[in-house]
């Protein structure tokens, strides 16, 4: 049922400057890892120098996305088709965008319980079973079902929300009172998800307490995190699986933190900060630095060109 | 359309022993952190001597509450009014919960679905999409929506539960038998959660193995905390984000378990402890101990006044 | 309305080379643990030697199951019945199957949403607001309510699954692209649950890249767990709570993931392996090891009999 497609297609779509070695009549039916592809597989090889050489040697794959830095000679890659460019794994991702994932489907399943005053875009999809309040929504966005977003949310375009996600619950916030009873602070502030934001499954996001919980453009936010009331999280921020950041706490653009990693209250993450896996981030961090342990300590700066 | 509210009416509400400095005709509109308020904005200041003094010159808030214990002259207020009280954010909490916060809306989604054998009290809201077995449920408590309930669970007066919780799923008991498969334990016990608790989003509460796991009366869950099989947890707790309690483990009134701490199962925690951010507690607490690290170690006695 | 159970039936239940000591007329009505056992109580005692000859002489429960090993006199346990077993957990949790444990109730809710391409086994439950894509689904297999499973799921037989779960969502893959924007790596592989897998409230369980991520006939994983894409987990495994397994890292079968651990991606667990609480494991670990800590570091042969 799949159609076959062509080196020649398959290149016409890249826009990267693309050198192609071996035969450009091939054709792939389907995408594959490297190491488990077959003659009628599209791989890709991230690595560089001998490392890849012998990764495109072992591989079964008809058509192999690798780095034009690699110096090849035919009997490195026999009767494979090697596409070289500048970043394999981009171009390969590109190509599973164009050939291999389904396109959204647009549409609101009617058992979806929107609030009236919700203002949401046209061309969006909400699943079934998924709680909407006063919220705005806009265009491309995906809510998938069984997530619960409370008002006072303001989503922008083609952002992703995986279901299990709770956006706009009460913050934490508590006071002791005169017979030690925790009395409530009220949380009525918002939650902004600029555009292009994904969230991942079961994540929460809680509502500010008096200002707005801010996700901003491009941010991508994995499974089962938390983020507290009033967190400021820059753009384009990677924020793996199961991190915790603490309520008031700011981020910086690009930044990346490490699965399980837990970041306390009120500190400030600086810009292209990386955060290692299970740290315990228990003050600010200035720009371009990596803090790695428990409590968290600088380990070097941050090189990747940003 | 919001009303503004004057600094006569707002010392009416607090019942404390304020004092008042400057134009008591003032009127507010909207509260606000004390960095971010307008002249129309109420703030507040929590903490003391010079800190608080520069905050209070610094910030443009219209009516700031602070500690009655901070001596200012005029020249340091200005124009502005203060409300010098014992607590300030105390009297800052009373005073959204009376005037800014929305009253609790009563009644239960037509989507519920609730077992014909629960006893659910007169003045309670269950929201859209939310499964309640054969419970109990007290005045005044509040069941988000895409939340699971199942039965054999007593739920108190003036609860809030957030979406995404599951309360009564099966406690983790297995033993491998002769064939080294996993046996499971089958779980027959209950949950109890008592009056003024609060369970906040994504957060697992599992049933007792044989007896009930239990939540002490006004105890404050925070997101995606797991609290195991027959844990028993005092009163007016603090469980704070993605904590995690093992089965059996018993937590002392009055304790505060930071964020992403891990507690092991049959230990116990005293009352007026404090376990730090991401500690491993791998064995019992004495009462009012600070216990921090991986593996938790004692680290001072916790002074808090309770 | 409880039927009690004689001592006979009790042992005539148990496969076991068992011992009756004591009256075997005697009757019970519940289980207990057995420091809160009563006369008509059934318990159990895993410890030995002396340590269970306190235990035992504390209770007040009428039939206790301890093991075989123990030497009693009969002032050890007076007017008790004990039945002395090899693996008393395991007794007493084929007794708690057998008499205490509800029958599992088969059937499809009406509100359910399921693809009309699923293929369901006959005997199965599957709960409200529950949303199951284009998937199999074996026989004897329980989905609680309130859970989201993706296209592209293959779940055996006997297989459980608590609410909040969510299969299949998408893994969290991106590359930063020319404009130092985050390209999604399309998530377009399946998820594979083999039987007698038990999946615990709100886990995640993430589908592959281009593979499948599976998990392997009889493990259990509890509350809250994160399993990425392409991770592969053996059989007979326990994945306790809040246990972060990253993207394409393998666990060998009868491993134990302790609480609050986190494995970075792309590592292998060998067989039979122990992960401490709050672990961090960033690098492969071979068979039959404990390791602990942050990093985790080996602590010793696991010398458990498997």
């Amino acid at each position: 049922m799949r159609k076959k497609i062509s080196v020649k297609k398959l290149v016409e779509a890249l826009e990267d400057n693309c050198k192609i070695r071996g035969d450009t009549e091939r054709k792939i039916l389907t995408p594959a890892p490297i190491d488990k592809a077959q003659a009628d597989s599209l791989s890709f090889c991230s690595r560089k120098g001998d490392e890849a050489k012998e990764m495109i040697k072992a591989s079964r794959a008809g058509v192999i996305i690798c780095s034009s830095g690699i110096k090849l000679a035919r009997s490195d890659y026999q009767d494979r088709t090697l596409i070289q460019v500048a970043n394999p794994r981009l171009a390969f991702i590109r190509l599973l965008q164009k050939f291999f994932a389904a396109a959204p489907q647009y549409g609101i399943h009617p058992s979806a319980v929107i609030s009236p005053r919700a203002k949401i875009a046209r061309r969006v999809y909400i699943g079934p079973y998924t709680c909407i309040g006063e919220c705005e929504i806009g265009e491309g966005t995906i809510i998938h079902g069984n997530i619960h977003i409370f008002s006072r949310t303001r989503i922008g375009k083609n952002v992703t929300v995986f279901p299990g996600v709770v956006i706009g619950g009460d913050g934490y916030g508590f006071e002791r009172n005169e017979e030690n009873k925790l009395e409530k602070f009220p949380q009525i502030g918002g939650v902004i998800i600029e555009d292009d934001v994904e969230i991942g499954s079961n994540t929460t996001v809680d509502r500010g307490a008096l200002g707005d919980t801010i996700i901003g453009e491009g941010t991508k936010i994995d499974n089962l995190c938390h983020i507290g009331h009033n967190v400021v999280i820059g753009r384009r921020c990677l924020i793996t699986a199961m991190a915790m950041i603490s309520g008031s706490t700011k981020i910086g653009d690009y930044s990346y933190i490490a699965p399980s990693a837990s970041l306390i209250n009120k500190i400030e993450i600086g810009k292209n900060v990386m955060v290692g896996m299970g740290a315990v981030v228990t003050g600010s961090v200035p720009d371009n630095m990596v803090v790695v342990g428990v409590p968290a300590k600088p380990l070097r700066e941050n090189v990747r060109s940003k």
